[in-house]
């Protein structure tokens, strides 16, 4: 609350007039950036799974055949969804850095966020620009310069940060003032900054005369990263660890090796699944409110027989909603055991959320071929794939927690820890109940239908039964230790011991 | 981190293994609702405002005319909206009531809050079944069992919350424990609390053989809580406060007087103001880019041509993107200054959000009458009046927390505090700029389009002004103290004494 140098006029014209008010970083227009910050994720979170409509939308007229260059075009928008999701995941990711240096705004930030997220809003639209016209350069252009517009307004100031650190070297970490090569530095700091912009400023270039090395270079602006994080520990494991001085620059540039704000990880999960959710009711809304032309005509005025008619997308809708709010369940319970997110973790759960944003795609195939029979052994096993993906991701992250857990996760959820074994069983519910479907399907191909939909309606009682089974276990253990009461007061011998070991100390 | 009284097992099957670990609420299953309650407030705000797509693609084929028959639908479908909008925040205001005394979750609680939440996704639905067969029965039964469905699930807790605290009499508040009329205290608060459901079904009766009764309980079930409210305040004016056992009793219903919590009152309205942003996305990601076929066969190839000829629509875009921005930064600003939100404070805030709701449709209005060039005196009129009806809510919201200053500002926002004026300027200044664009439409009606966007490019720019003249005032002033510094270190006589008296103690 130390009070800033250049105090906002007052009503009176007397700047001093409220000098000790409580709120004296309000009244000076610096305000903690805690709202402006879940307004971006609800944003950013939205624009990257809007993406995922021109895939559903993708037209099959009832004449056609869902055949092979139907498949073609659907894998190639389905693709491309995937990647913009995860460039729209990059930027969010850098907003986020950004914001973990920049704790405070003012109205001009605020401004400023706000025509940063205008022009990230236009991805969508270069993005759908792209996938009509895969091959016309124009599309790939103007997304590629989107995508620089919005790496410069976000590294920027991230640019400008470093080189004002570097100007007042008393800012620095001791190890960088202290070394001879400064402007080394400097300029590798910088380099990695800018190495995602100036990618993309090649693949714009790229598109004007061949446009496959475009979608390369997008390819390594997602990856590069992960790949050098990849290779730099390969390489610690091989060479033994790096010196200390380069390690704490790259903590310095708060790139690559800083974990995620778990919050906004949240936030930003939050949002995907919301408007997934969200995207299924707009399609229930849009399409099957019977027409009243039609009622009249068809059904004689009778609205239930009309209703009834769309029965088959009412059950689709019920399954898809209780899959977005198990795979958040769980995902939530997951959370709550984590401490911090690391980066692999972050990539990992960008992956399944990209997943989930294929929920809808997943509905609009299981209500779609209650018109079309013939397609529903595809339209079942992509939308199985689409929930194994999805939550082989999250168990994934579980995993990966799980090989540093000491500093990732709470000791409950540690090996040994109370809640491990449940939450194991949670995670690993959808992607064994979507692999059994998927292999079922194989077995009794002509009743695929009526397996998905068992296997939509039978998780959710599986989640209630996972309760049901922890609690009737609760209670033959406490009747147990009733019985067998005065023995626990001493260790328990044996095996017991054995599992006990990871979280208790050994008895000496 | 009490130690609750039943242990989960582990996977040693000894309940006792992690005795002492720091995190025993998370063990045990016992979280704090945060996440969780972002994650309804997102999605209840997105249901709300998705019901404004029944009304923006109500589809007017070219050869119909804008006229009496199309204005009535239309008039009809925005009442209704308007009107489900106001539910859908009264089961919001629900829900955040529950969770202020509900605290902590565990994983029932949260699946239990899932299926809530399926519920309501089902009101859209019901909504435009609704809206299709205005006259129906089925529709409106169909909908009034939805919100039934809804306030049971939500009231239940509460209602059984007040019964346990009535059966242990030592919870309840001193006065309602020593009052001789308890039974009728609990008839009383059951009656608050279960009132909206039973009208609803009243409603629900009624649809069966006279609707236009059902709309007036459903109007009835919305507005009773304020109504009643202000019935209360006038009685107080009129006739003094009444006994203070009964007020205490209404707070202890924590229904009616007990300020919305500010964190979901922003939580809410930001994500109204992101899904309303991402419905502009969808329009122009639907409809702008240019079919594959089109371009060859009407622009000869060139993409370039194809997509000027929707210039308007990008306009229009930019136009309404600005809007929405900055109306939230002005919300955002205004929020900042708020200490509590009372309860007319947040019906203005549903207003205006709803209003805020209804821009997609201005957008939709001012893009189409780039096609239908004679509407467009409506419909710039109608977007006007949109805006300044989102915008006027807005001030109103603020000159509702001046009446009571002392407890809903923070002092530098209240009078003569030093953002007073700043805080006026940025939320008078939509209200103007609306204002003035409707009055040059009806002098100027042929330049209508053009004064519509001349306002939506001017008012950002105002909004960088008014910091610029911020600025100006601050240099000049700095200027002047410069001048006359001396004068100022003692009290300045006369007129800027009474500006400062509320804030500062007068000197004695």
């Amino acid at each position: 609350m130390s009070r800033p140098q250049t105090p906002e006029p007052t009503l009176d014209g007397q700047g001093d007039a409220s000098v000790g008010s409580p709120d004296e970083d309000v009244a000076d227009g610096i305000q903690h950036s805690h709202r402006m910050l879940s307004f971006s994720d609800a944003l950013l979170s939205i624009i990257a799974t809007v993406m995922i409509l021109p895939v559903t939308h993708t037209e099959i007229s009832p004449e056609q055949e869902f055949d092979k260059s139907v498949q073609r075009l659907l894998a190639t928008r389905i693709a491309v969804y995937l990647m913009t999701f995860l460039i729209v995941t990059v930027a969010w990711a850098a907003h986020t850095r950004l914001f973990q240096v920049v704790g405070k705004i003012d109205d001009t930030l605020a401004l400023l966020n706000l025509a940063c997220m205008m022009t990230i809003t236009f991805l969508p639209f270069t993005f759908s620009l792209m996938v009509t016209f895969p091959e016309v350069p124009l599309g790939i252009f103007l997304f590629c310069m989107c995508v620089i517009a919005i790496g410069v307004v976000q590294r920027l100031p991230q640019a400008l940060i470093v080189l004002y650190a570097f100007h007042f070297p008393h800012l620095l970490s001791p190890q960088i003032e202290r070394s001879a090569h400064r402007g080394l530095y400097r300029q590798h700091i910088l380099g990695i900054i800018m190495r995602g912009p100036a990618l993309c400023l090649a693949a714009a270039g790229f598109s004007l005369f061949f446009y496959p090395a475009s979608y390369l270079l997008m390819a390594t602006v997602i990856f590069l990263p992960y790949v050098s994080k990849a290779a730099g520990w390969c390489r610690a494991r091989l060479m033994g660890p790096r010196e200390p001085p380069a390690h704490s620059m790259e903590v310095f540039t708060f790139d690559l090796h800083e974990p995620l704000s778990k919050e906004r990880v949240e936030a930003f999960s939050d949002g995907v699944y919301a408007i997934v959710a969200t995207l299924l009711i707009l399609d229930i809304c849009e399409d099957n409110v019977p027409d009243a032309k039609d009622v009249k005509e068809k059904f004689q005025g009778s609205l239930v027989a009309a209703l009834g008619e769309s029965g088959p997308h009412f059950l689709a809708y019920f399954g898809s909603f209780a899959t977005v709010g198990l795979l958040w369940f769980a995902h939530h319970s997951l959370f709550l055991h984590i401490r911090r997110a690391t980066r692999p973790m972050g990539l990992l759960n960008t992956l399944s959320l990209a997943f989930v944003g294929g929920l809808p795609l997943a509905y609009q195939q299981t209500s779609a071929f209650a018109q079309q029979p013939r397609d529903e052994l595809e339209s079942v096993r992509v939308s199985c794939a689409i929930i194994f993906l999805a939550s082989i991701f999250q168990f994934a992250i579980w995993t990966t927690a799980l090989l540093r857990e000491g500093e990732t996760l709470q000791p409950s959820a540690r090996f040994g820890g109370r809640e491990h074994a449940f939450m194991f069983a949670k995670l690993a519910l959808y992607p064994c109940a979507s692999l059994l479907a998927f292999a079922c399907t194989c077995v009794l191909s002509s009743f695929s239908t009526a397996i998905f939909h068992a296997m939509q309606i039978a998780v959710p009682f599986a989640f209630l039964l996972l309760r049901l089974l922890v609690r009737l276990a609760l209670a033959s253990l406490r009747a147990l230790r009733g019985l067998v009461g005065p023995v626990l007061a001493r260790p328990a011998p044996g095996a017991a011991d054995e599992a006990r070991s990871p979280l208790l100390p050994a008895p000496c």
